[in-house]
């Protein structure tokens, strides 16, 4: 078994001194989150809704908030048996009354509709659910989320340090965040890793050995077997894996990080410097450094929230690199930047030009009616370079299609399987951008974004 | 079952008019063999060697050569019992002798030595064998041709026409001569294909429907499994195939050449056009169609013969091929020329450079210690441009080693497996001549094999 030096009381002190909630921010939080439990309340009543009990949930109930965020969850929580139809009418009814008092409000859906608004500066997500008797009962997703609530506030009493540590640390490494977007860990998912773990040293600790398919079963009553990296099976519900979102990728950079952090754990593991935006001369350089072809797909930002958006640029992603190399190029990595106007998939390629001539093979010369319909449908047909027989298998040269990638895309890219509303951006107009050219595009984001693409 | 038309006999009397020995030519053939015949005699009388007996073999002896061609071979057989080294020099002292009669005289080796001598502008090899009792008895491997002779000549009478005219047509479609250059049908393999099939025609029809493992057998007497495409279970020795010597390639030609030649049977299947050299407008043409990279490796010739030098040459061709492939150039194809003073082997590369950065994949991150030790050796190291995980395994993107595939071959040629004088021929300098460059190679034949080359 190795072992590992404690990490210094002092570091950790350091960061909670920058993370933990002050007193008067706590009272504050706390303050508002008691006036729109009390304004749902008064709300229902107006409307004359029965049965309607408000619960405050998610890492604000819990005492498990990173100081400067400011996300209140309100739940509205119906009788099991009210319909479906019922629920959201009422429910966002009571909370479009809440959201008169509020700054900003804008409807939202998941599952069911939901109201976020902005209340004295507060992020707040009003959301009407199900009361259902347990969670393996669950209607809809957000109606399990008050029995994590009460599975995990008596047990991090005490910890709640601990996590906060853990997600710092897990944001210092890019891997907090369970939206599609981020494919990382939650904050539920954090607080139950320190319920199994006890402590941040000893979640860092054992993740340095993580292997893909580690379980852990805290009530020990898993159902089902989940084929996800990381399993961590709901306390609350038998059957799911609370880490299911949680990429491969994101799991092993977890374990990176962990590694990273006792050869020197150092501040810059909780608060990495942050990049800068990569200037004209550095694109430049670093074009003339790596010698190979920059490409970018260009096009206006579908204008949808980012669980829909990512998961449709991913999409897109793979579907771009499989039309590349089923037509020769070889596709060195791909990646993804999305900002407010405009979308950007990125693609390294070997080159983004290849010679006229194609290596086309046909079927073995024996198997006679396919081999004499191959060499009919090429031999001596205008574009074509030669033939020979290889390994037995009639061989064409052919005219290649497409000798460069910009061509192949600007005129197959609309035909590759792209999820709905990034088809309809990209159908509305794209723009294939390569190498120098990638200089014309401004964003500071976008620039961040390429310091760490190339 | 297929049907043909037959070929017309106006073709096959065109054909034989053009290969056909004439009388004239018959009688002084006949006439130079007798005279050397006894000469061999004479000489193992003069100097005092007992038992020798003569055998005149080959298609000379068969009436199966094509006219122009002037090979004579004279076996000088001992009895089985001689020991190996006493063939070997009371064989070349008896050849030596006719040799004096000669306009010249080269000394070879196969197996044994031999004496290749010009004698009245003949080419004559004169053999030292044993004289075994059976062809499965055989001492070495040229006692086996007088018994091919034995079989041959009584079965083929009266279908020697038939013979040449294969013959004629696998020269015609470049699949004639079985040495280790060409691959492809021996003249005995030729001779037993009519025996088999019993005319020109059948053997070619046959032949447009063979796939590899047909298998010829006409004593019934296979013993063994061959894994080659064509069988042809020797008649003389149960344990051999005739056909050994043929490539897949080869073998796939002549299927190819068969059907061409019933879809149209013309003249030219058995005397195509001559390629033309290719002009140095017509290169520069046909590179800037092609796009691809042509590199040639030329060295000086070895100074051996072919049967040496050819399957020298073809590894040569497979192992640069690998290693162009090992690091990361793609190669369209490759090809092998010699010429008297130069040899060639040719590459067809997609692109003969590659950017600088070279994407190196490691372990997977769970896999500690390996993983660790891969991510301590790259990271932060000079010329290292970034690191990344992906599906689970650290990556970097190191500095490509060898982007041009001249500097590779220039670096790297000598390391590779390669035969002994080749390797010899080589480390005493070769040149890596790129695209345009070739143009200074200016050898009409090296520019004939160009014409089919691109």
């Amino acid at each position: 078994m190795e072992t590992h030096t404690g990490i210094p009381d002092k570091l950790k002190l350091a960061v909670l001194e920058r993370i933990k909630p002050t007193e008067p921010e706590k009272e504050k939080l706390l303050a508002v989150q008691e006036e729109l439990a009390l304004q749902v309340k008064a709300a229902a009543e107006r409307l004359g809704i029965q049965e309607v009990l408000v619960i405050i949930v998610g890492s604000a109930a819990r005492g498990t908030w990173l100081s400067g965020t400011h996300d209140i969850d309100i739940f509205i929580s119906f009788p099991e048996e009210t319909p479906r139809k019922e629920l959201e009418n009422l429910g966002m009814a009571i909370a479009r009354e809440v959201a008169k008092n509020a700054e900003y409000a804008e409807d939202r859906h998941a599952e069911h509709p939901y109201l976020n608004i902005t209340y004295k500066g507060f992020d707040v997500d009003l959301v009407p659910c199900f009361r259902v008797a347990s969670a393996s009962r669950i209607k809809s997703a957000v109606d399990r989320t008050p029995f994590h609530n009460d599975f995990v506030k008596p047990r991090i009493k005490g910890h709640e340090d601990e996590v906060l540590l853990l997600k710092q640390f897990m944001r210092g490494g890019g891997v907090y965040g369970s939206e599609l977007k981020t494919q990382g860990f939650s904050g539920y998912l954090t607080e139950l890793l320190i319920i199994h773990y006890s402590s941040f040293e000893k979640t860092v600790w054992a993740a340095c050995s993580w292997k893909p398919g580690v379980k852990i079963d805290i009530m020990k009553h898993a159902e089902i077997e989940h084929a996800e990296p990381l399993v961590m099976v709901d306390p609350t519900d038998p059957k799911r894996n609370v880490a299911a979102a949680l990429s491969l990728d994101k799991f092993c950079m977890f374990i990176d990080h962990c590694r990273e952090f006792f050869k020197s754990p150092e501040l810059r593991c909780f608060f990495p410097t942050p990049l800068l935006p990569l200037e004209d001369s550095e694109i430049l350089e670093r074009l003339e450094v790596r010698k190979s072809t920059q490409l970018a797909i260009v096009f206006k930002t579908p204008d949808v929230v980012e669980d829909v958006l990512y998961p449709q640029l991913y999409k897109m992603e793979q579907a771009v690199a499989v039309l590349l190399k089923e037509y020769d190029f070889t596709v060195i990595k791909t990646g993804v930047w999305s900002g407010k106007t405009k979308t950007a998939v990125m693609l390294e390629l070997i080159s983004g030009t290849l010679p006229n001539v194609k290596k086309h093979i046909g079927p073995p010369v024996w198997v006679k009616v396919h081999a004499e319909k191959f060499k009919e449908k090429y031999q001596g047909v205008d574009g074509v370079f030669g033939g020979y027989i290889e390994n037995g298998k009639y061989v064409f040269e052919i005219q290649r299609k497409y000798p460069t990638a910009k061509g192949l895309l600007e005129e197959r890219l609309i035909s590759c399987s792209l999820g709905k509303q990034v088809h309809q951006s990209v159908e509305r107009g794209f723009e294939i951008i390569e190498d120098v050219g990638i200089c014309r595009l401004k964003d500071p984001d976008f620039r961040v974004f390429l310091r760490g693409w190339m």
